[in-house]
């Protein structure tokens, strides 16, 4: 289709341009994520300042609500939202299986119910295919069958089998023309079977790929190596999206490896905790330290938050859960990931990756994965309360 | 002092301006709540961008959190907040009464407990006017008692009285050159209090003067006949507040008794609860009827929200709960009340502020009464319910 154009390579880092129906997307590029239509906390006037033109929204929770045929008589998803940017639509894939309830699996599709009303619903290759080009997003997914960690490798392979199945089926009866539809390799944690997906997909000639199934709660090691895996077998011609990531430092790690695109909600989640980015790792701005602090939240950052107030204020705006708290925190984090994928894209050019890497490396400090870990636990903990 | 410029009269209605250490207002005006040194989802550039240039911040809100010595030391609070239009602050007084737990009154001042955390605070006249010049605030307030509907004659005139000793001492310990003083007239419900307290604060000579313990839950015909009852024994070439006030109708009402200046949470708090205004009427965006309209809230508003979003974008943000909403229905309102005070600016000078009255009123569907205090017990139940 050659929708997308690889410009240079850095070892295995890749610049490109993927051109769609609404724009063309520079890349490394990371991809806001709008679930309802929204980027949380923000306009698209905030999404546009900080540089971004392509965001994510996700098919399943605008195919429960408020529906897609109902997005079409709207005159499609960018009309509803009034976002002439760019848009990229999961396919539900992931979420029917991480958040709707009792999904039961058959070949020719999924049952599940609402994680919000618990209503009954099935999903096919076909209703998940037709319901994105009802939303008439530029890029579309193919119907997924991801697995946990902890999947034996049967269990593996068969969602895999089945994935490769519902991607053909998802091709067969794509009919837009000014949408792209992307497929997904997946394989778990098994990189034999990383490899098989690749190349499987890989003949099927679509117009990009994703990797999914990675990045949902596994140790970085397995991230990975699972990436590595699969990503020598995907065409060197066609974009590369990983899914659901991430954090700064997996921002690097998943460019080094020749990825091209990349989404995820930790920017804005995180952010609606107090959780702030900075180049010398995260903060958590509600702390009492940051009481007194008449400074930007980090020297130098471009962000309109930074540019506008102090730690102190955003600190007395968290503390007292004002709601402009949560929209300065997310422009903050959301800027800061926009910057690394611009700054890695010259860098790729320049011949320059490693040392872009190694110098962004050297002054961060991770988050211990025990403690990120459990963090996740505690929000998914705090999430299911709230909604019991 | 000299500060007011009376510019127009129009029957009753004046059209002036008044003069402060950050800038000029024109009145009549309306001031955008920020409690807590911010107006409720918004940020600085959005009330500029509605046309405002002062914003009513709560010395009670601020001095328990995070006190005014901690904002002084931060430069003030116009600094703190990164605001450089005008500010006003109330002194506390009603928050005290009404907000406040367990409040303790002698002629000192007053006992209370923080409304946060139960911990014991104490207010003089002295205190209250020490915290407003920490805060820096262009406009401040004295301590006053303001008493609920249903108080008697004497309880209304006891804190009658002692208001106005505590202006007295207000006046006597305040010394910011750059902070104009005001007196708040109170007298409850009883006309002839309302008299003799304008009289008697008139003769205190302060820069401007308010008429507080009005619009707090009392019907409306009690709120216009008090207020008549003490503005005519204001002094005419001082700015008259009037506070707590309020809904597009009343804006109406009390601009055409001759009030210059006005603040309210409302505009704000029921934006929050998916209420926004038109010319027409109140209207509930969240309401399934708004499902599918793909208009503006109002055809013509000149608000970024109608400039940019459907009523059906809006209600589907608001049905998802996603925090984008309250920003978006709270610029609608405060623009809202805008368009109304720079239209009776207008129709003041141009001898017309009647006909620009009744053609608003004429249109414009007032919610009855009962419903409206319905809605605000529901709204307050809630609170202590969310508080307990």
């Amino acid at each position: 289709m050659g929708t997308f154009k690889l410009l240079a390579t850095d070892g295995s880092a890749r610049a490109g341009e993927l051109h769609t129906a609404h724009g063309t997307l520079l890349t490394p590029a990371f991809m806001p994520v709008g679930t309802q239509a929204t980027v949380k906390s923000l306009v698209w006037d905030d999404v546009k300042a900080m540089g971004y033109d392509l965001v994510l929204c996700n098919n399943y929770h605008l195919y429960l609500n408020p529906g897609c045929e109902y997005i079409a008589q709207m005159g499609g998803l960018h009309k509803f939202m009034n976002w002439d940017g760019m848009i990229l639509t999961d396919s539900g894939g992931f979420q029917v299986f991480s958040m709707a309830t009792l999904a039961k699996i058959k070949d020719e599709g999924v049952h599940f119910r609402s994680h919000i009303d618990g209503s009954k619903h099935f999903f096919t290759p076909e209703i998940a295919t037709r319901a994105q080009e009802l939303l008439g997003s530029d890029i579309a997914m193919v119907l997924d069958q991801p697995v946990a960690p902890g999947a034996t490798y049967q269990q593996t392979k068969e969602a895999m089998d089945r994935t490769h199945r519902w991607a053909e089926r998802c091709k067969a009866c794509h009919t837009r023309e000014d949408q792209q539809l992307f497929a997904i390799v997946q394989g778990g944690f098994e990189p034999e079977l990383r490899r098989i997906s690749a190349e499987t997909l890989a003949e099927m000639d679509f117009p990009g790929y994703a990797i999914g199934g990675l990045s949902v709660g596994e140790g970085k090691a397995l991230t990975w190596s699972n990436l590595e895996a699969c990503i020598k077998y995907m065409p060197e011609d066609k974009a590369r999206y990983m899914m659901g990531v991430g954090s700064p430092e997996d921002l690097f790690e998943a460019i080094d490896r020749g990825v091209d695109m990349m989404d995820c909600v930790l920017a804005t989640r995180i952010a609606r905790n107090a959780t702030l980015w900075t180049s010398y790792g995260r903060i958590n701005i509600d702390r009492p330290i940051y009481k007194g602090k008449d400074e930007p939240i980090e020297e130098g950052c471009d962000c309109y938050t930074c540019r506008t107030f102090s730690k102190a204020y955003v600190n007395h705006l968290f503390r007292n859960k004002e709601l402009t708290a949560y929209r300065l925190a997310s422009i903050h984090n959301l800027r800061f990931l926009k910057r690394i994928v611009i700054g890695a894209r010259q860098a790729i050019f320049d011949g320059r990756y490693s040392e872009y890497k190694k110098a962004f490396l050297d002054n961060y400090q991770v988050v211990n994965e025990k403690v990120r870990l459990d963090q996740k636990q505690r929000y998914l903990d705090r999430k299911a309360k709230e909604q019991a």
